[in-house]
């Protein structure tokens, strides 16, 4: 059974950026607005968020509900991790996500600077250097079997797309947004045509179109 | 937590057969040809069938790999079931899926002719008679908090949409392709409108479309 790295539902600006610039503590995705970003998500009646039994079961629906299916583990940017930089100063702080994070695997985090793993509820943080090839293979052993998702940002996924080891990526671009600077994915989403086979799929609920490649 | 009804990609010709006429023991479908209608089924990587490392990831993948999620129990009429029809003479057929039925999950047959149940693999068949809504409680208890899919054929889809107890509807729609006769869904795709939300997305790797329902 192969195990696949997977982007999945990696929310876009149509000009290309997964995040906006100032990321800090009160702004996750800098001057991007992550209600504007999700709205589409939100909307599903799977996004783990919701807490009533409304929200679509559409197109959109079967996306997010996808998120779980077959992942062992993420592996994901120190910034999707932290608004800090440069080394540890402490290690009070854990995430953005509470005591219950949303990933129910081990996490590896992208970073030069050594910390020791720490769990909350059934996601046990990892933090790892290495080249990208390194920090897949170890996902993959934590994985047991199931595949790997690359959870972002845009930086990680570029590092991993450009050493050639993604192996399907689910983007949503929302056409109506724009933001000018931030961290950028791609300038075009025909850039990756060379390596990855392609669905360009609107969304019929509406302000999204959704991007699905997976590996030639 | 809601347990839904589901019907999952299910197959239907452009005037609203999901089968033909004349089915038998070689013609599961009748005249319908099984290997046109699941073409778009069968290049996805996630056909169950599938013993490759190919097949496409993109719209249509996701549809195939979400028919497990979350699912604990299926109804299925009769004549999915088997090629009989009237009072079982003998016990000897078991389902056409050989030794491992692509179930894994109690299936409950509907029909009026008393059966004891049985267990091929980690599918155990029960034949249950009854009105829609009485054997979907039985299948949701025997779904143990999961989601019930109806396997079909569209007889038994009508009958319980006629009753109103289905929660969400995947049909993938064959726009080249008619029967002019067999087993009827509907007479037009919109006459599910008053009751239900719908997505229509072609596919982009043609040949099908798909209209997902969900409740109002």
């Amino acid at each position: 059974m192969t195990q696949l790295l997977k982007v999945q539902n990696f929310m876009l600006s149509r000009d290309g950026f997964g995040a906006g610039e100032g990321q800090c503590m009160e702004r996750p995705f800098g001057h991007a607005d992550p209600a504007t970003m999700g709205a589409w998500a939100f909307a599903t009646a799977s996004w783990p968020g919701r807490t009533d039994n409304a929200g679509s079961r559409g197109l959109d629906d079967f996306l997010i509900r996808d998120f779980h299916h077959n992942i062992g583990a993420e592996i994901m940017g120190r910034n999707k991790f932290s608004p800090h930089r440069g080394p540890w100063t402490d290690h009070e702080w854990q995430g953005w996500w509470g005591y219950e994070p949303p990933f129910h695997t081990p996490v590896f985090v992208l970073t030069h600077h050594p910390r020791p793993s720490f769990t909350l509820s059934d996601t046990t943080f990892h933090f790892v250097d290495g080249d990208p090839a390194k920090v897949l293979e170890q996902a993959k052993e934590a994985a047991d079997g199931k595949d790997v998702r690359l959870g972002g940002g845009a930086t990680s996924v570029r590092q991993f797309l450009d050493a050639d080891l993604v192996d399907t990526l689910h983007v949503a671009v929302l056409p109506d947004y724009e933001l000018g600077a931030g961290t950028r994915l791609w300038e075009s989403p025909d850039e990756l045509l060379d390596r990855f086979h392609r669905d360009v799929v609107p969304s019929p609920g509406g302000g999204v179109i959704h991007h699905l490649y997976w590996r030639k």
